[in-house]
C-alpha cells in the first residue's frame, strides 16, 4: 500500500539550490583551512557507545542516538534485568553503537588510537554531521554538520593567532564583514573568581557572568549574592562591569583586579600575546575583542575562549566558537596533549548569507544550454555538439523526448538555464545551430565553435 | 578511567591522504554529473523505519540499523508482547527510525514528496553514505558511500544513451582505460524465458544464466533442469551460449532467437537504439559490450541493465551498475514515473586506482611551506609572510614551537612538505628568507615576491 512520504522530525531534505548554496559555504571554508595548513580525516558516523557515552553529562547521554544491536539483541539480556522494563538499564544491554554527537570526541579518539601514525602537532579538519535528539526547534536540528578545526600537540599561542586570522579568512571570502570575534581565557575568569574570593564557585560565577548581555548587572549581581558569592566580593567585580576603551586599556584594568592571582595575570599575558600578534598582522574585515564575560563550555577549555558574533543588525546567535583545552586525550589515555580548535556554525551561517543575500548569483547555476528535441535525427546532431560542449566545460543537456517546443522552452525557464539551442531540420542542413539567449530573448545563427564560445 | 580506542567493526577511519584520495574521485565523478546536467541533493541519514522496511525483501530488513526511540522507548510497550521477549516484534515498538540501506529509496521517497516543487525530468546525484549490517570482510563495510546518478520522468532512451557516455567520461577522467560497460534488457531476458517455455520461472532462470561465468555452461544447464525448466527449452537456448562476434552480430543471433516474443523484440530494439547512439556519438576509453547472462536487480529494473567491470587484468567485480525501473515511485504512490539510473562503486574504484597507480602524484600534497620557527620576533616576520603566501594561494605554516632546528625539518620531511623557509637574524636584517628546496637540497636567498614566485 502507498505510503505518504515523510522524514523525521528534526531532519531535513535538500534541493539542489540547498545543496549548492551549502557547498559554497563548504568549499570556501575548506580552502581556508588547506591554506593554513590544515588536513582533512573522517571518521565513521557511529563509535561503540563506551567511546561516547559520559563524555557529554548526562544531559548529553541522553541526546544521544544509540542504534539497535542487529540479530536477536534481546537473547542474551539476564532475565531479572529484563524483567524490570527499565529503559536506561535496558540500553547498555541492547546497543552497543551510537550516532557520533559532535566532532570533538571522535578526533579525541581518532588522536589515541593513531597517535603513532600522526606526526604532531596534527592540524585536522573535519565537516560531517553529527546526531542530537534534541527537541527541534526553529535553527536547530537533529541532523546538522559540524565543521572544525584544530591543532593537537602544541600549546604555541601561534595557534591562537592563527584561529583569529582563519576566523577573518574564512568570514572575509564569504563576503561577511564586520564580524566580531570575541576572545576571553579560561584563567582569567578563574582569576577573577579567585580574587573576589569564590575560587570554589567558579562554575556559578561564570554562569552568573555569562549572562550580562542578557539580564543586565543588577541581576548578575543578584544572582552571584544567591549563589552565595559575598558581597564584598561582587563589589571587587564592578571594575569589570564598566570595561571600555580599546583592547589595550581594557588589558590595563584587568590587570589591575587581578595582579593578585597568578593564574589570572598568566590569562592577561596570553590574551596581549595574542592582541600583539593580531595587531601586527591585522585583520581584513573582522574585530577582536575582548570579552570577559564569555565563558562556552567553560569545563572543557583551559586557556583562551573563542566565539564569533554575526555583524551588528543580524540578530542571530553566535556563528561559531572555539578554545584552548589541556587534556582533551586524557580520556582516552594519552596525557599532556594541548590542543586548541575552533568551528564554524554552519547552519547558522547559511541563514544569515540569506538575510543578507551574500550568495554569489552564481551559486545554484545549473545547466547552461539545454537542447530542444525535435525528433531523433536531430536529437543525435545534438547529442554530437553536447558531447563537445561537455569537453569544454560546459553544462549542457538533450530534453529527453520530443514534446512540443514551449513545454521544452517552459522547462528551460523552471529551471533558469540561460541558453537554447534549436537544432531543427534547416539547422542540420547548414550545419548551424540557432541561439537562443533566454534572458534577452535574443536568438543567433552559429556554428559549433560560434556555440561554444558564445556560452562559454 | 582510560579506555583502549576502537570503533566498530566495519567501519573505517580515513586520514588525510585517505581523504583526499576519496574526494579526489568523489570530484571527478561529480564534475562529470554536473557536465551532464545532474543536481545534487542530499536526504536524512535517518528515515522512518516505514519507508525502509519491506523494500529490501527480508534479508534487508534484517541488515537495516534501526535507532533506538530516545527517552522512556519501553513504557508505551504492551506488557503481554514485552514479555514474549520477542525481538522481532519487540524492535517496532522501540524504534521509529532507520538508518539509509541505500540511496535509492530515499530518492524515491524525495520525488513523491517534492513532487510539486520539481520540474520534470529530474536528473539528480546523490552522494553519501550509506549502512548496513552486513558481516564485514574484505572490501566490504557497514559504512560505506554511494554515489549515484538518475534521471525521473522520462522515458526516453537518450538517457541510456548519456548513461553510456557518463561511466565512459568519469572512468577516461580517473585515467581507467578499458573498462567494459556491459548492457543487457530486463525484456531480453523475459522474452528468452518465454521463448524456452520457463516464463513462470524468470528468476530462477536468470539466476542460473548469471553464473555462467563462474559454473561455466553445463553445471548451469543442470542448474536450469533442476529447476524444472524443460530440456527442450535449454536446447533452444544453445545460441545464447555462443553469442559471438560484435554487437551488430550478437543483436541479430538474439533475433532470431527472440522473433517469438513481442517482449523481447522490444528489449533487442531498445538495445539497438542505444548501441547505434553510442556507435555514432563514440566513446573515449570504455567498450560496450552485450551481455545476456547480466541480470543484477532484476525484480527491480524493466528495461536496461547495466554494469562496469575493471579494465582487463584486474581482479575486482563490478564497480558501478543500474538500469531503468518503471515504477520505482509505486511505492511511495506515484505511479507512471519512469527512471533510469547508474552508482558508482567508489570502495572498489579507490582499491583499482591504487592497484593500477592511477592518482595524481599531487592528489594528496598537504602544505608547501613551512617556516621554521626560531623564536618570537623571527616567528611575527614569519607570519606576515605567511599571511602573504596564502592570500595568493599558497598553503604555508609556521612550525608552532622553537624546537631545535633538526626536529622542525624532520617534520617537514614527515609531511612531505617540499619547501623550507628559514627566517632568523641576518634575514630578518635583509629584509629576506632563505629558501630550501627539500627534494634537491638546494637553498636560495629570496625576498617576498621571489618567494612567492619560487613556490608557487
Amino acid at each position: 500500500m502507498a505510503q505518504k512520504p515523510s522524514i523525521p522530525k528534526g531532519t531535513r531534505d535538500f534541493n539542489p539550490q540547498d545543496v549548492a548554496k551549502r557547498n559554497y559555504i563548504f568549499s570556501t571554508i575548506k580552502q581556508q583551512f588547506e591554506l593554513f595548513g590544515f588536513q582533512p580525516i573522517e571518521t565513521p558516523s557511529f563509535e561503540n557507545s563506551s567511546t561516547l557515552m559520559g563524555k557529554y553529562g548526562e544531559e548529553g547521554d541522553r541526546l544521544i542516538f544509540k542504534i539497535l544491536n542487529s540479530g536477536d539483541y534481546l537473547k542474551k539480556v539476564d532475565e531479572n534485568l529484563y524483567a524490570s522494563k527499565d529503559a536506561s538499564k535496558l540500553t547498555s544491554k541492547i546497543s552497543e553503537k551510537a550516532l557520533r554527537y559532535d566532532l570533538t570526541v571522535p578526533f579525541a579518539r581518532f588522536v589515541v588510537q593513531h597517535q603513532n601514525d600522526i606526526d604532531f602537532p596534527f592540524k585536522r579538519y573535519q565537516i560531517q554531521p553529527v546526531w542530537r535528539a534534541d527537541r527541534p526547534q526553529k535553527g536547530r536540528f537533529r541532523e546538522f554538520y559540524q565543521c572544525d578545526a584544530d591543532v593537537v600537540g602544541s600549546d604555541s599561542l601561534w595557534q591562537e593567532v592563527e584561529f583569529v586570522q582563519l576566523y577573518d579568512a574564512v568570514f572575509t571570502k564569504l563576503g561577511l564583514s564586520g564580524v566580531t570575534i570575541k576572545i576571553n581565557n579560561r584563567k582569567i575568569l578563574s582569576g577573577i573568581a579567585e580574587v573576589i574570593g569564590a575560587k570554589d564557585k567558579l562554575i556559578d560565577f561564570t554562569v552568573a557572568l555569562d549572562k550580562l548581555d542578557k539580564i543586565g548587572e543588577e541581576n548578575v549581581k543578584a544572582e552571584m549574592l544567591e549563589k552565595g558569592i559575598p558581597q564584598s566580593g561582587i563589589d571587587k567585580l564592578q571594575p569589570l562591569f564598566s570595561l571600555s576603551g580599546d583592547f589595550g586599556s581594557q588589558v590595563t584594568e584587568l590587570k589591575t583586579i587581578l595582579k593578585a592571582s597568578e593564574e589570572g595575570t598568566l590569562g592577561i599575558e596570553e590574551l596581549e600575546f595574542i592582541n600583539t600578534g593580531i595587531e601586527a598582522l591585522g585583520l581584513n574585515t573582522a574585530q577582536l575583542q575582548l570579552d570577559v564575560t564569555l565563558a562556552r563550555g567553560l569545563n572543557y577549555y583551559t586557556g583562551a575562549i573563542f566565539e564569533v558574533a554575526a555583524p551588528e543588525g543580524v540578530a542571530m546567535g553566535s556563528i561559531g566558537g572555539g578554545g584552548r583545552y589541556d587534556d582533551l586525550t586524557g580520556i582516552f589515555g594519552l596525557k599532556d596533549m594541548s590542543g586548541v580548535g575552533i568551528s564554524f556554525g554552519l547552519d547558522r551561517i547559511a541563514l544569515v548569507l540569506e538575510e543578507l543575500n551574500l550568495y554569489p548569483e552564481t551559486v545554484s547555476d545549473s545547466v547552461k544550454v539545454l537542447f530542444i528535441n525535435f525528433g531523433e535525427q536531430e536529437a543525435l546532431a545534438s547529442m554530437k555538439a553536447i558531447k563537445e560542449l561537455r569537453a569544454n566545460g560546459v553544462r549542457a543537456e538533450l530534453f529527453p523526448d520530443k514534446k512540443n517546443t514551449k513545454k521544452q522552452f517552459n522547462y528551460a525557464n523552471k529551471r533558469n538555464i540561460p541558453f537554447v539551442v534549436l537544432l531543427g531540420d534547416s539547422e542540420l542542413q547548414s550545419n548551424t545551430y540557432t541561439l537562443k539567449h533566454m534572458s534577452s530573448g535574443e536568438q543567433s545563427q552559429v556554428d559549433l565553435n560560434g556555440l561554444i564560445s558564445a556560452v562559454q
